[in-house]
């Protein structure tokens, strides 16, 4: 093989999800249409333009992200998530209409990831500051993410907003079967009366 | 979602088996890990050297591909197939040895496609001028291979070199379920005394 197409098909199998024989399809539908080749390309180049938002941590290409600077959006809701691309999965369910704080991960013993590596003492002064009602907390229901969650608690009660966190439990539309035990534990927790 | 990522999961859409869930992931691991979007970009820059060997037409990054510059290669068998990344699929069963010869197409009186479009006058140029003892034919067994088929053992067959086609039937490990009719008729035709 040629040792373009093998950089080629080496910098695609990186990718994940993308094994070798999905690289080489994709690889060769590449050299087929350049124009799409050129069309990734340039995607790729204005990736260098997506920096974080001020307020919200959440991806910018400059200044306040769209969501921020969306005068409709509920200014006293704030969820707050570990990844920036949580943004947009919560964003996908249209159930949401608040602001949301990107914590830049969870607070983990184990990686020496502390408060200090994350945007904590930010979120505080955002509930301080814009006159915050409720934070959603929306982080995983794995030991980490509940670690944050509690450290979260203790640094938010003192000014008195709302802390909530979303429900967990079994996906919608699937068996019992399909919901590991710690999901299926935390189901039975937040059941709900009927 | 600002611009630049959606752009992003919009090129990542148009690849081949990639959906809108694996863009995201894939846009969402390039942000992450900028040194992979470069490696990405770099790979697709490189792309621009691929050009075409100007003896088998396969892939090649100017001047002979390293097949038809590989003396250790039996030079007196042309294994002919349709299209240029297809001589990879076959290099990768370890099994044939000889040289290539792509046409660039099918015939298909359909799509308007004629044996001028295809390189069918350079491969008897070079059975002739090669000594070529035999061509291989590697092509769909569907219509269009077929007629194309016929037509290059027309043409070679004045020639006096010996014409073979690959076998096709069930493949390999899998239940005769597997295989379409055509296939499994194909199976059928080609079957081999025991």
């Amino acid at each position: 093989m040629i040792p373009a197409l093998e950089e080629l098909l080496s910098a695609l199998s990186r990718l994940p999800g993308i094994g070798r024989r999905s690289a080489e399809r994709i690889a060769f539908y590449l050299l087929a249409k350049p124009e799409e080749a050129q069309r990734l390309m340039r995607a790729l180049t204005g990736l260098s333009k997506v920096g974080r938002c001020p307020r919200c941590h959440g991806f910018s290409e400059g200044g306040l992200c769209p969501i921020c600077r969306d005068p409709k959006r509920d200014q006293k809701t704030i969820c707050v998530v570990a990844r920036p691309w949580e943004v947009e999965q919560i964003e996908r369910t249209g159930e949401y209409h608040g602001l949301y704080h990107v914590l830049g991960g969870l607070l983990s013993p184990t990686s020496g990831i502390g408060p200090e590596d994350l945007t904590l003492a930010h979120l505080v002064q955002r509930v301080k500051e814009e006159g915050t009602e409720e934070v959603i907390l929306a982080l995983e229901p794995r030991l980490e993410g509940d670690l944050t969650a509690m450290h979260i608690l203790r640094l938010l009660k003192p000014l008195g907003v709302k802390v909530s966190q979303i429900a967990h439990g079994v996906p919608v539309g699937r068996d019992l079967e399909a919901a590991d035990e710690l999901t299926l534990g935390r189901a039975l927790k937040g059941r709900i009366p009927l």
